[in-house]
């Protein structure tokens, strides 16, 4: 089976913007063993996107439509796909009024323009939408399904996987796609790949691919078989020699992330941890906090930009401030004030630079605090801010994470 | 003028790659006036590629390809254009000559599938390529130019500034394209919409899109001129009503997020900032401190997860910890232990609910201290994790430019 994905919104035709939910939708639709064969972004405008639609229900049995249902005016999806479609509209009055009360839930008038929101093609089934105020539509016609999804990811992702995979599910023949993540931290793509490229390039089934973001790489591997067995033994083939090749320095084999990896092992050893950031801003804390569930094991963060309050509430009195002491002493008085297990520190140059700093842009020291005392780390990490702040914040939880497993 | 984009290769439509020629493309064609109206991504498939050049072609006076012009049998874009406008191809004795050249240059034999890089479609003008094997094709039909350029980004930025723009620039009428972004805090896409769509519906030129983020819209008009002066006096007589409309609302007009505007204002006003967080867990502290310079106005950020280093760190004996209490006392403790001018603070549920939660999630309670004590501000946000945060900082952030200013 082969789908087509379409992306509606002008802002999308700009150098500054990307449709990112297409590629969501490919690896589920991946999943399921349908292939993604052609997708398209269309700017707000009714005749060329109906066009649009009208080529894609030629060459795929399914059409999925993100985007372009909000209340404006430039919201024009619903109107393409009638004309494209030569179907009617019509208003729902259900919907208005559920409309109206999620306003009035967040004690809000509702905007007579969002009643537009609650017209529906003729014969479409309604996607309620719990996250947003756009439902989705699912309409078949002549043997294939196109699917109206609302643009915001968090709202197009609840929909898709609640209500349009089972549907999908039933009707696509079976084939068992199953993938397997690894992911591995403090290792360049370039030394991995040749590492690991002898025993995948033996393989066309599984197909692997390799993702590299700052300090963290994803090795994908993607068997598809007859059944879901076949499936995940041939990944347990292929994953085992990879894994002995790359030993300690994986640190996820089912793609959960770092700050979950970590988390979960503080949780196990019911060993709290707190932090104390200077370059890094507070995204240590950010990323620790982002996991549902982390203050069960999230004590506290300090974020101390200036020397007087590292000293006043670290009590570092080291110099420079970017140094291994410095990144030590912050640690060690992490732990102090807060009485956690473990603190986590970074010091460093995130930069651009602007002249007076002590160091080079990139220059980064972590360090670590337990009762056995304090380790530090030093790196020296090429890019721009954005980068270097995720390069130090995966070092420092991937020393935390080899600290606790005793690595 | 009008543009369409199509990208050649199966391999861009998995979840792992993106086509970034495009964004490339549509700076440079945005430039020169002409405007991006659809763009695809194709597999290597020649039918269903013919079919998407038939309807470009159709939709636009541009339509540029790039890829899938390499030497294996997966490199179906000659065949496809030529299929689509049922023209022939000739085999170019010179270019395989040229070719042939470049592998002895290398010290390699070439492949005699290579060959098929030197088949150009009838009536094409040859693009000589000078970083890699595929030349370019440039075919003039029915008023309309298809452009065929490598996929290789380097080989296709090369051929595209070099021979294709001064063509183009001859051909283009000369264009003045400039947009004004205005972003707002506060207030939720539709109400917004309702207030401006009198004003921004009486013209075609510029062009408003209105995008939403978590507690973030942005306005964005685009105008399309003779000459700069002209587009930026359109902008400028857009813009003013709408200004007028929206008021101090709008937070920035040159496209700035707000922790850049707040920054700013810090700056200049040689005020700086703590802040403590509990909900946002280090995400205000990140925000702030992701503006390049943020060390002149960010002093120190607390990040307490439980009630014993809310006490501890920051005084807070309030009860219950989602309270308005607890966030003022968070934030007039910050001011306290920090001495900073200003302290935000913020206390929620940011979700998922796991049971034992005093408030229901999306509960939130921002406060902000200074030298005439502390205020607060309670909201009730629907969304994930991730969202809710975004909102609770984005609210807490725009509390403290509005006091900053005095609003």
């Amino acid at each position: 089976m082969q789908a087509e994905i379409i992306a509606v919104g002008s802002e999308l035709l700009t150098s500054q913007r990307l449709d990112t939910n297409s590629l969501y939708l490919t690896d589920q639709l991946n999943a399921l063993g349908v292939e993604v064969v052609t997708k398209c972004v269309v700017g707000d405008d009714r005749d060329r996107l109906a066009d649009s639609i009208r080529r894609a229900f030629r060459s795929a049995q399914i059409v999925i439509i993100t985007g372009g249902l909000g209340p404006t005016e430039d919201d024009v999806t619903r109107d393409a796909v009638a004309q494209a479609l030569s179907r009617k509209q019509r208003f729902h009055e259900e919907i208005a009024g559920q409309l109206e009360e999620r306003f009035q839930k967040m004690g809000r008038k509702m905007a007579e323009v969002n009643k537009r929101q609650a017209f529906i093609i003729e014969g479409a089934e309604i996607l309620p939408n719990d996250r947003g105020t756009a439902p989705g539509q699912w309409i078949d016609e002549a043997g294939a399904s196109l699917l109206l999804l609302p643009g915001p990811p968090h709202e197009m992702k609840a929909m898709f996987t609640l209500q349009c995979l089972p549907r999908l599910e039933s009707r696509v023949p079976k084939l068992a796609i199953r993938t397997l993540v690894m992911r591995v931290a403090g290792m360049p793509e370039s030394d991995l790949d040749q590492l690991i490229a002898p025993v995948y390039k033996k393989y066309e089934n599984p197909v692997t691919t390799i993702l590299a973001a700052a300090g963290d790489i994803q090795v994908h591997l993607r068997a598809r078989c007859g059944t879901e067995a076949e499936a995940l033994a041939l990944l347990a083939e292929v994953a085992a020699p990879i894994g002995q090749l790359l030993g300690d320095r994986i640190y996820s084999r089912n793609g959960e992330p770092m700050e979950a990896v970590v988390g979960e092992l503080l949780r196990q050893h019911r060993a709290p941890v707190s932090v104390a950031e200077s370059c890094t801003g507070g995204l240590l804390a950010e990323r620790l906090t982002s996991v549902p569930g982390s203050s069960d094991y999230f004590e506290a963060g300090f974020v101390t930009y200036t020397r007087r309050l590292k000293a006043e509430l670290l009590g570092v009195t080291t110099n420079p401030l970017v140094s291994k002491e410095t990144a030590e002493a912050m640690a060690v008085g992490a732990r102090q004030r807060t009485g956690s297990t473990y603190a986590l520190s970074t010091t460093g140059v995130a930069g651009p630079g602007q002249g007076g700093e002590t160091a080079p842009v990139g220059t980064v020291y972590v360090a670590i605090a337990d009762e056995s005392g304090s380790r530090v780390s030093h790196r020296q990490f090429l890019g721009d801010r954005d980068r270097i702040r995720q390069f130090t914040t995966q070092m420092a939880l991937d020393m935390l994470r080899r600290r606790i497993l005793g690595l």
